[in-house]
């Protein structure tokens, strides 16, 4: 197994040679009902999610090509090693393995993982069934602020993956809880250092009731600890305990482990990445404290089912692998630095901002996992937000701006809540998929100019954009389309040659805002930084 | 004053010729304490809100060649033109006229705007008048759902223009209004034709106590129709009369003008596009219920400051045309594709959802305002999250990405509810001020590596930023930021000489959604549309 630079494969050299012929592919005679039909792939489980390329600025021969890099540089090998505990995170030494949090006791190709002699499945697995277990007794009204009261409301305290994640989880969940008639307590969450976060999220809480899940695996994080500490003294202030109110998830080295001072803690460790966390305690302990412990084994199946899928090695039967290729074709080949997620469904909203930081956080690195420079273009721009909102909003510039901008469509056959409302022969439901079928359609084909004076009504087309989608946004959907991105990041990570797994971009700004926390009258000796702390009257 | 496209001025031979050397000034030698102070230029008023360019890739020789493209291309003489009525939104044969709303009864400059004899300026008042005083009942108890009885919720069905600035507008003053001891009435806002919204949201407010406000523009917005209904029939079942729980914000042309079935009916025209509609009832009815009249007088006070400070000819003293060219020397000639608006502030969390509309709708155009195509990129990607929160997002591409993406950062000295906390003998205000400071130093100057086995752990930096600071988060401070960015997209408008004010990228999607609707057993005659839409089963 190899470890190459993009540009120093075969691989590369052949898709070069294909881009101009790529780029000028034209969907107005490319496309057919046939071809919709057949760029077709599933993860199949007990449900189903579906992957079209039908739009893409594919053909059989780009996809042989592709095939031939998936080859090459031995994609599914190295997704096996890491499923297996190989130290793919190089640049701190460490395993990758969140697949393992939803695979059972072992990896999803069936082996044990051990570090230090420590079975890491059973350890996850233990951790699993301890903090479903707790949630249970939290909702069962078992385990309680005080005797006779139950929780009703969750508060997480965590920031970037401790947050994103978790959040864009609970968002896309609560509609269904209620379609279902499943009990629900309220989540918010609390990550900014602005004070004005935890100061309007507890005046919002009903304190009594309320139980905190502080989140951090380091335990060291500024705004969390922050943020733990202004919420404590609100609950002292309203003459609450806050060792009854709060729980925490963190590993078993944090200085917060082993803390008599909460409920219970849930422990996790390096092998799992802030970004990656959502499918242990992180994500969650609040998932099946707000929607029960049978919706997370739910989300946690569907996870799994996209791990599984993401093993085969002919890209047209997995549609993960052959997104990351198609990705990577679009951005180093067909020269385009961004790529949207267009989630038709309002539980969605805050799904791209997640994957905004999954994929930027993971793959925005300029050298190779040896720490070399690289001479390529890596991970790109990731924004969206849900349809059809966004048609009223920026895809004005997606349909007619000067860049091209690749697309990825989400969408779902049915409604979560089951309420909905028909007017002039459709349900929303049926009009919300109709806007989505409509402007896959209008990206790809355009239309023609008619008057060459008002070239402002013509749409050039030719906008590439692929559809995921399923019968109903259910836990085990959202658990295959969490780690459909997740696996899809890993294998562009691996293209391109980086350690998708670490993100020292984010340590200099940690080190700077120290030294103006701690400098004195002289200032900081960094005299740029004092100028602008002087203009925020620091 | 002529329109030319940007590709035929003298300025753009100008910067082309400047642009290697712009590419590699170098922030490390450039810039200084003193650079910091004098790149600095201010919106003045009742308060203040300042622009710092000490960290964009400028000096004084590129300052000077954007100074002759400001001259050459008329922009304040164009933007006068505009305020004072002329048919800039050429596409649609429409006056452009969103600044005369909080300009008083006459234009930032002072003049009469007038249609078919009606005094416009007269018109716009007269409803800001009827909007504030139906507001003021309705906080006062006056106007109520029932005798008796007040209204203590508000929920806005509308969508694009009508969704995201309001709503980034009602978050924005929820803090301000709690630490200032303003009563407010709880503001929820549905937008998504996906069954899914109208339903959380309705079943979610006390719907006896709720008022409903309706925007279209022109009253034939599917989306919000449907919507319209949707709730009305939910409040039928609830033995509510829908006539005593909705008030409509529209065109005095629309079909839901001048209608018995809401509380009242208040109006705009054809002159306020939806996104630069906040200033109108369209954000200000929605804000004076929940956060009372003067407050909203206060936000307009704000804007009419920063559209009067954006006639300045001296691009040095005009922060926000200055910040416009600076964005197109960052487009055209340094390369960048896309920008990220970084709020330091929680408040703003949905701030920059707006400015993605505001700007992607207004300059996504590849036409020029003939219908012509133009040769030469035009607006850029708009995206952002609030920091801190993005620090353990996206920021690792920003500092270690393979490409640059230039930065505007917004913060504030003060907090908005005036609850903090302190700990390690600063607040946390001050450590998200001591956060945004680091940034602005890390992206500039960035960290030269030690071990070059180890460069992840580098930051290049020569990442541009500019920094938008204000005292505190205000309806001033708001109103004079919404109005730097639509000034600012209308110069860069004006600059790549499209029309900034129509939005013809919409109506194909529109179409071919209706196809799908009302096509029968036999298909809607095109077959790719038919293809997607089986998929999703509509």
């Amino acid at each position: 197994m190899k470890f190459t630079d993009f540009d120093k494969t075969e691989a590369y050299k052949n898709l070069s040679n294909l881009s101009e012929a790529g780029k000028k592919l034209d969907f107005t005679r490319l496309m057919s009902p046939d071809r919709v039909a057949a760029y077709t792939a599933a993860i199949k489980g007990k449900e189903t999610l579906v992957y079209n390329w039908g739009a893409k600025k594919v053909d059989d021969k780009i996809l042989a090509a592709l095939q031939s890099l998936a080859d090459e540089t031995e994609l599914i090998d190295k997704y096996q090693a890491l499923l297996e505990g190989e130290l793919i995170n190089t640049g701190e030494g460490r395993k990758v393995l969140h697949q393992l949090l939803r695979s059972g006791a072992k990896s999803a190709t069936g082996k044990t993982v051990s570090h230090e002699s420590r079975d890491l499945g059973e350890f996850y697995q233990g951790e699993l069934a301890r903090f479903l277990s707790f949630a249970e007794k939290v909702r069962s009204g078992e385990l309680g602020p005080a005797p006779g009261k139950s929780f009703t409301a969750l508060a997480q305290i965590g920031i970037g993956g401790s947050d994103l994640g978790p959040r864009a989880l609970c968002i896309a969940l609560e509609n269904w809880a209620a379609g279902e008639g499943i009990k629900t307590l309220r989540t918010e969450f609390i990550s900014n250092v602005d004070p004005d976060d935890p100061s309007r999220v507890t005046a919002s809480l009903p304190l009594d009731q309320t139980l905190f899940i502080l989140v951090s695996k380091s335990g060291t994080t500024q705004e969390t600890l922050t943020n733990e500490l202004f919420v404590k003294e609100k609950l002292q202030k309203a003459g609450l305990d806050p060792a009854k109110h709060m729980a925490a998830v963190t590993s078993e080295t944090s200085p917060l482990a082993h803390n008599p001072g909460y409920l219970d803690s849930f422990y996790f460790d390096d092998f799992i990445g802030g970004r990656y966390s959502s499918s242990s305690a992180v994500g969650g302990l609040i998932l099946s404290l707000a929607y029960g412990s049978d919706t997370f084994r739910a989300f946690l199946e569907g996870a799994a089912a996209a791990d599984k899928a993401a093993l085969e090695r002919d890209i047209l039967r997995n549609p993960i692998l052959l997104d990351a290729l198609i990705g990577v074709w679009e951005r180093n080949f067909l020269g385009c630095p961004s790529t949207a997620i267009l989630p038709y469904s309002q539980a969605l909203s805050r799904f791209p901002a997640h994957l905004q930081q999954l994929d930027m956080e993971s793959n925005g690195k300029r050298v190779n996992r040896d720490g070399k420079p690289l001479a390529y273009a890596t991970g790109p721009i990731v924004f969206g937000e849900s349809g059809t909102n966004g048609q009223h909003s920026f895809y004005q510039l997606l349909h007619q701006g000067t860049d091209i901008i690749p697309l990825q469509f989400i969408g779902f056959k049915e409604s979560q809540r089951r309420d909905d409302f028909t007017l002039d022969g459709s349900t929303s439901q049926g009009k919300l998929n109709a806007n989505l079928a409509a402007q896959i359609t209008a990206f790809a084909l355009g239309r023609p100019g008619t008057d060459p004076q008002n070239a402002n009504k013509d749409f050039p087309g030719q906008r590439p954009s692929s559809l995921l989608y399923g019968e109903r946004l259910s836990p085990w959907t959202l658990g295959a389309l969490l780690a459909f991105y997740e696996n899809k990041v890993m294998f562009q990570g691996f293209i391109w040659n980086v350690n998708s797994f670490d993100q020292e971009g984010v340590q200099l700004g940690k080190v700077l805002a120290q030294k103006v926390l701690g400098k004195g009258s002289e200032g900081s000796g960094d005299p740029i930084l004092d100028a602008y702390s002087d203009l925020l009257g620091v």
